[in-house]
């Protein structure tokens, strides 16, 4: 399907806003930045965008949108639980070297989604977070993982990579390649060597 | 040494800082919401307080210079590279099951630093990074360490902890050896059961 010379701007305008989210802050971002940031004058933006809330809406349910429908696609693949956990966190630095500035804005900026989009956002995170501890405990009674605290697998996994977001550029050296697989051993097979 | 009862108080003052600072952000927090927490009018805190900034200063140095005196240590034992690095995450977990609104008020507020301040600590992070980083190396090179990226190996070990400031209370059903086991098995034996 050919995407609307409209839809191709809107995605555009939304990019570009993640960015200064990221950069400035939800706060500190003006929609006239955006405007001066994207070349367009306000009223021709306003044709594509109508508020500042709603591109953070946007940005906040296009990445939780693209973690659940990952997971669930991994929930129904038919592998181990290690490989599916595997492939999950390899996701997740995926997601962070292509689409860092949107990831870093759902992680940090949704305080400030407006109540409805906030409580939304907030139940999608904890299904999330509840389906990925199901995935490690039903790998853990599978005799896959290691015997440690649910929660504290989850929560560990998820903050270890959390500083790819901020850390990783396309000029540091290293290829995702390297850096998914740095990150998978000490994770999986652990930073000791047997 | 008995320390001066204006010292015990200071310290008390900087503590409950601490917790505001971590709840309300360190922009949201003044001097008045500081006086009311623990208990004194304006004028008797200035006795022991002159300042936000100096509050700040003393938060974030205090962590700073526990981090560099752990390691020091750390470095100048008799130990294995694993030992020592196993060490030092556990010391981390530690503080910040210890030190909570500390260690989050240094992780988080540093950049609200007075201009001096902020160079000086920022040197000291990025001193005691490089250390830890040599720590690691020197692990692998002696064959103790998988052989994977040293920055990615770095920053993976010190974010892979960090949610445990905003999470770990002691009501939350998990005794911190326990914790800081389950952490130390995922990072050093993997998560992966062999």
């Amino acid at each position: 399907m050919i995407k609307k010379k409209k839809d191709i701007r809107r995605e555009f305008i939304i990019g570009e806003a993640a960015k200064l989210f990221k950069q400035k802050g939800y706060g500190g971002t003006s929609m006239r930045d955006l405007a001066e940031q994207v070349g367009l004058d306000a009223a021709s933006m306003y044709h594509y965008i109508k508020s500042k809330d709603e591109i953070l809406q946007g940005i906040c349910f296009d990445i939780a949108n693209t973690y659940v429908s990952q997971l669930t696609e991994i929930e129904n693949a038919t592998q181990s639980y290690s490989q599916k956990l595997k492939a999950l966190v390899r996701l997740h630095i995926h997601l962070m070297t292509t689409k860092g500035p949107e990831v870093s804005v759902a992680n940090n900026e949704w305080k400030s989604l407006s109540a409805d989009a906030l409580t939304e956002f907030k139940s999608l995170r904890s299904q999330y977070e509840k389906r990925l501890a199901a995935l490690i405990e039903a790998g853990a009674e599978a005799g896959e993982f290691q015997q440690v605290n649910t929660s504290v697998a989850l929560f560990t996994l998820l903050s270890a990579i959390r500083w790819v977001e901020l850390w990783w550029k396309p000029d540091r050296g290293i290829a995702t390649e390297e850096l998914e697989n740095s990150i998978l051993t000490i994770l999986f097979q652990g930073l000791e060597r047997k």
